[in-house]
């Protein structure tokens, strides 16, 4: 397998979480974590976020124990991100509790020398300005993925829309979609984003599964039917972790291999929902994240 | 292709239906009647069900027309079946506005002797206990098929228990799901569901598609990605509809057949919604069939 790293860019956060099956608090999360872990069993992720002086060497410990390189990560005085949130009896639904910018509240990406020729770069969920940031910091990376959400299609459309014209994969929900387009229906949704020069967009639906959308046709992979969806935070940023990653492992970044890296997503997302916080990223062999995929696979055989 | 007919037992109905798209009143509706025209490109469908004395003789020529035998279609003094309803913007949001049964509070579904020996039975959405009627009238059908509702999971659950032991295959959507056994995961609700002894179990999920559960393994088609859906009143009943039918053109129904079965299920779905009332199901073609299962096909090709 391929050693390509790829470069991600996202928040990093203690999570206090509530879910039906349970409590945690101070858990890891934010997206470039889940990402980072969700990447790591394909290739090396060349990780850049920020921390507050509180966020534990044991943690850095950790992710560089998983193929994470953390010389993008500063540690700066105050605190780290923290975002609190309850989920209900239907793990689909969600309220925010509260959440802290703190330290995250000044984040300006700086992407080390080391980092600049990343091959492959995942914009996480940030202002679109600092995405664009982060594009002029990089030398002409093979593959860009973003992910956006509905904050940034509101307030900052036009740095969205800049950010999107220099990105070969847009990675957003179905209501993301219809907030970018007007479109409410999947289809025209597709059309219309496509008609702005995108190339690539996949369409995250969770437990719905994916749609993978290019100029000849439209993919879909359903999701890995958990039998305990335990905390789905961080499932977004995992199965883009895992499209990423898996993407680093093919010399060739065609329709065919996003095909196979949207299963692949599919299956990182349903190892993060499994257990709280990152846990059920930990330490995971590509063995089993194999058998996953095959069974996906076996689930659309007729 | 064979032809081995279908018999469904289900309403018959005027909509009056308000969608984003427009309105239709005194529409043609009612389960048995998306079922019929939805089976009826593969095999003749035998109609048993109760209209009113305003049911309009162009349009039983018009099922006759399209091989649905109305022969145990019962025409009586009253008023048939109405209902009105108005779609959400999100069209997959409805208010139902009124719900007359007329005719239809008093049906107790008679078998036509022509039809008893029917090898594939569907049992719409009608009362537990006039779902069992239907099975002591009917002589040793191969394979029936079972719809139900969250209203006679809670009002008649002892009724419906029975009925779904004596059938092959139960069709439900997540939410009766969760309501039949308690759990809110599908993996959960699937094998508590296959517990009480059920073989078959087809969960449709609407624009996200269907699963189908067997003893060894789940399937699982995405919906027909329809560019404009215009009322989706009717698409269960089509979905079902195209399943059966397909059905009836196989020797055996074995879950190889029933996995592509849920494909054409999804097919006639989608016909339904992009049109008002069964506009969409009417003089449909193998052929146009044919297209959009082998796109769904395409879909989930890597």
């Amino acid at each position: 397998m391929s050693n390509r790293p790829v470069l991600v860019v996202g928040s990093i956060a203690f999570d206090d979480v509530e879910t039906p099956f349970g409590k945690r608090e101070n858990a890891l999360g934010g997206s470039a974590l889940y990402f980072s872990l969700a990447a790591a069993p394909f290739t090396t992720v060349n990780l850049v976020g920020v921390a507050g002086e509180d966020f534990p060497k044991a943690a850095i410990q950790m992710l560089n124990a998983h193929s994470v390189n953390t010389r993008g990560l500063a540690i700066v005085p105050g605190k780290t991100f923290r975002w609190g949130g309850k989920y209900h009896d239907d793990i689909n639904q969600r309220d925010t509790l509260y959440t802290y910018l703190n330290v995250f509240a000044d984040f300006r990406p700086i992407i080390p020398e080391s980092y600049r020729t990343t091959p492959l770069v995942f914009l996480g969920n940030i202002q679109p300005k600092l995405q664009l940031d982060v594009l002029q910091q990089v030398m002409h990376p093979q593959f860009v993925a973003l992910d956006t959400m509905n904050l940034w299609i509101k307030t900052t459309p036009r740095e969205l829309e800049d950010a999107i014209r220099q990105v070969d994969l847009l990675i957003i929900n179905d209501s993301e979609l219809a907030e970018i387009t007007g479109k409410l229906n999947l289809i025209a949704g597709l059309q219309k984003i496509h008609q702005k020069g995108l190339k690539y967009v996949i369409i995250k639906r969770g437990e719905h599964g994916a749609y993978f959308s290019w100029n000849k046709g439209i993919f879909f992979s359903p999701a890995f039917p958990v039998a305990k969806a335990i905390d789905p935070t961080g499932a977004g940023d995992s199965f883009a972790g895992g499209l990423m990653g898996y993407l680093a492992t093919c010399n060739q970044i065609t329709p065919a291999a996003l095909r196979k890296a949207v299963i692949y997503a599919c299956v990182l997302g349903s190892f993060c929902v499994e257990n709280f916080s990152v846990d059920g990223l930990l330490n995971l062999s590509l063995a089993s994240i194999e058998q996953r995929y095959q069974f996906l696979r076996r689930m659309v055989k007729i």
